[in-house]
């Protein structure tokens, strides 16, 4: 590097503006103030009708190393020119708040507080902006890989895409999170090792290039190795790639799985279908097709209604940069904060758009599951005093359109987030990732079929408490006569 | 993590095919030929002219660190089932090819080698993936930054989309990118501690609403800061913001600098201009405005066309993603490798999309400067052997429409490739990030306009040397032969 602080934290993978902030509050004697900030986003992704969350583990990962470095500290002195008190007082921080958050895999909505922050006011400062990364982009990820294993059904999704990734945490974390919404594998090793998910892959068109015979380069291959997919496009799919590939199945026999061929480039739908052609007229029916090449869910259901042959599908770039919509726009509000006299008091964030204000108070979100048919009826966003299982009749209403509303009866009331780190000390067991990626088909199969289409879903109910909402009423009222006041 | 592997290293950041086609080299005794890949996108993103080079820093990171962990290995033993023979290779395994490399901040241009690597091809083959990915996306906000910069002039641009980024490597070096390209700051500390970019920022909505009052909360900012920004959007921009800020200012007179205040929502070019209006008659006329909000190369000149009066620009979602294109898609691509003869041989992949035949040989690239008017006449791709210094007049023509041709005299040659390693060691001094930004922008002065508008701009010049397009025609002409003589 080119500076001298060549050690690396993640306590400075925040906005500057947080530190100076922090500041204030210190030299103010407001930064042990309690603060509840809430984490959410406003509009789900790529008009589908649900997101699948995901971040929590490298939340995780990173408030257990909340703790500026000696570095960290030299950089804020020389660099950036704050004082030693304040820096005495950095030095010696540490996260003693608590975190409440969905659970990774978690089927989540805009509106609704995935993660919540309780800590002193300028603990929970600092943290907002690599919280905000995390869950951003992995929410995103896994949310854009459900929408594509949705019009996939059984058949398998990998997850190709580390080359297109933006960075490398970008390529190993989205190779999880698409794993967490129902990929089966990635072609990540990395992510392999670091997350205990199944890798795939067999050989690149450099490999036949390098032999300069693509016949011989599948015999290589396949002299090395037991499972062979050929890929068959470098010179020319159907001349020579599928008939290269039969030869050598042929010579091999048994000696080798002619499990698959692969396509990645051309005309997809028609290529496969002479492929299969060609593969059957060889015997080979078993033999399945794989394709890639800048797929998603829309050019997968394109292909499906060509009727191409292709039984697995290699996922890359469309998925890993969420390429039809890059950014997932969550934002973390301050809903709360101690007062002078020590009393928790809400606080609001006004917009002239009406989706921008934000929802003031402590709250709780819970998930109204029907007991008849074990479906969602939608969720519901109370204050914490509030609890919504003791209702008998449990009215739930649309927070903008308020005349839509309906009532509920026979209802399991299910408290959605769970306690993750409490007092400064994490409390949850971080789950094996075949348990999230089992929370998260169990936590879809909850939805009903119309919540859950990829192209014009309906709207799942994300409704306030009628407290919640007549909380932020006055709150909004109360702002409203401060301007006017100011105004006049 | 849920897995017992938790050590990590770059090693396994691999397409698991990389690792399946080295063990077939390897049992083939073939691993040890000396390959020559090239890194290359095909077309500009962004409908941009140019693009500008990002990511050897990282590169000469990762690859100084090229070795398998013991963990690695015991992955790859238990888990991917290699055998003991080929797992002992890799673990031996160090880098000792050579990586020739545009220097960071170069303007480039679609099908010119960025990077190239000579070196055994299976040390070659496992580096691609990762290399692909540093590129790929560093490249991209470094021009997606060029682009933005280009409409902006001398007014300061500050990279503020941390928490948007995919990620945390996004944000750390897309802020890098960034600066490369000409932004004036990054909002993310710990980029400014690592690469030494300046840091900019100074409070959020959120320290407005811990206060419950927006002057109060001005004032205890300038009661602990010399230098105030103030956010005046939190309730109401001109109702109630900016005379609070204003207000502030005049309380406080000489002992801040009240140097802008910043809108973050609603309609930038009325807010601005009225801003502006009411700062200007209570006599702060060198207050600046910064605007932010979902900002880029379109909405600024929209907002320039409106006559909006913006003097600061902070700049997050849609360059840290790259939000209109979020990938670059450069691929890597076998160029050449030694025959059996020890010779090299060229290799290339055909394609039935011509812009995806790559172009085979041993090559240099050379960007052909007119001594006359220091600007540059296009770029030229030649063979090693060749030296377009000794020509007299050189002919440069087009690759694909080849009528198009001129022929330029009294030329400067220059050679855009850096050693960076030779023979596994690192020859390369990595610049200051100052000395790689003003090369950018030295780089950047050799286009004529034409080539830098951002809206259609004229395509730059990439010739091949006639000895370079002869010996890709002469490698189609052989591949056709064998596809022909397979399908007869």
């Amino acid at each position: 590097m080119a500076t001298r602080f060549s050690d690396d934290s993640f306590m400075l993978h925040t906005d500057l503006y947080q530190i100076n902030m922090m500041e204030t509050y210190w030299r103010d004697g407001f930064h042990n103030r309690k603060a509840v900030f809430e984490l959410f986003f406003r509009k789900l992704p790529f008009g589908n009708g649900y997101a699948v969350f995901a971040g929590l583990e490298r939340i995780v990962e990173v408030i257990k190393q909340f703790r500026f470095t000696e570095d960290d500290i030299e950089y804020l002195r020389t660099q950036c020119g704050y004082q030693e008190d304040f820096l005495d007082y950095l030095s010696n921080l540490r996260f003693t708040g608590s975190i409440r958050s969905m659970r990774e895999g978690e089927i989540v909505f805009a509106g609704e507080p995935l993660v919540r922050v309780d800590a002193p006011l300028g603990e929970a400062q600092l943290i907002e902006t690599v919280l905000l990364n995390i869950v951003n982009f992995q929410t995103l990820i896994a949310t854009k890989a459900s929408r594509i294993k949705h019009v996939l059904g059984d058949e398998v999704a990998m997850e190709f895409g580390s080359r297109r990734a933006q960075e490398l945490d970008a390529a190993l974390w989205g190779a999880r999170a698409a794993y967490i919404a129902g990929f089966e594998a990635t072609s990540n090793v990395r992510a392999g090792k670091l997350f205990g998910i199944p890798v795939a892959g067999t050989h690149a068109h450099s490999m036949v290039q390098a032999y300069r015979n693509e016949y011989e380069s599948f015999y290589k291959y396949a002299s090395t190795h037991k499972d062979c997919v050929f890929l068959v496009d470098t010179y020319d799919t159907l001349k020579s790639g599928v008939p290269n590939a039969i030869r050598v199945a042929r010579e091999f026999g048994d000696k080798i799985n002619f499990s698959g061929i692969r396509l990645d480039s051309g005309d997809l739908a028609y290529l496969s279908k002479e492929a299969r052609r060609l593969l059957d007229e060889a015997g080979f029916t078993e033999t399945k097709i794989v394709a890639s090449s800048d797929l998603d869910e829309y050019t997968i259901m394109n292909l499906k209604a060509q009727g191409a042959k292709i039984d697995t599908w290699g996922i890359g770039t469309k998925l890993i940069t969420a390429f039809d919509q890059p950014a997932l726009g969550a934002v973390y509000k301050l809903v709360s904060i101690e007062g002078d006299s020590g009393q928790m008091e809400d606080t609001i964030k006004i917009s002239s758009n009406p989706e921008k204000v934000t929802t003031p108070g402590l709250k709780k979100v819970y998930r109204i599951i029907n007991s008849s048919n074990g479906k969602s009826e939608g969720d519901y966003i109370a204050l914490e005093e509030e609890n919504p299982q003791n209702e008998e009749r449990l009215k739930m209403f649309h927070p903008v359109h308020t005349y839509i509303s309906k009532f509920v009866t026979n209802f399991e009331a299910k408290d959605l987030q769970k306690d993750v780190f409490v007092g400064g000390q994490c409390v949850y067991e971080l789950p094996d990732i075949e348990e999230i990626r089992a929370y998260s088909e169990e936590s879809l199969n909850l939805l009903w079929d119309e919540y859950q289409r990829s192209l014009n879903p309906e709207e799942y109910p994300v409704d306030l408490s009628q407290k919640c909402w007549d909380n932020k009423m006055r709150n909004i009222e109360e702002v409203r006569k401060t301007v006017d006041a100011l105004k006049g």
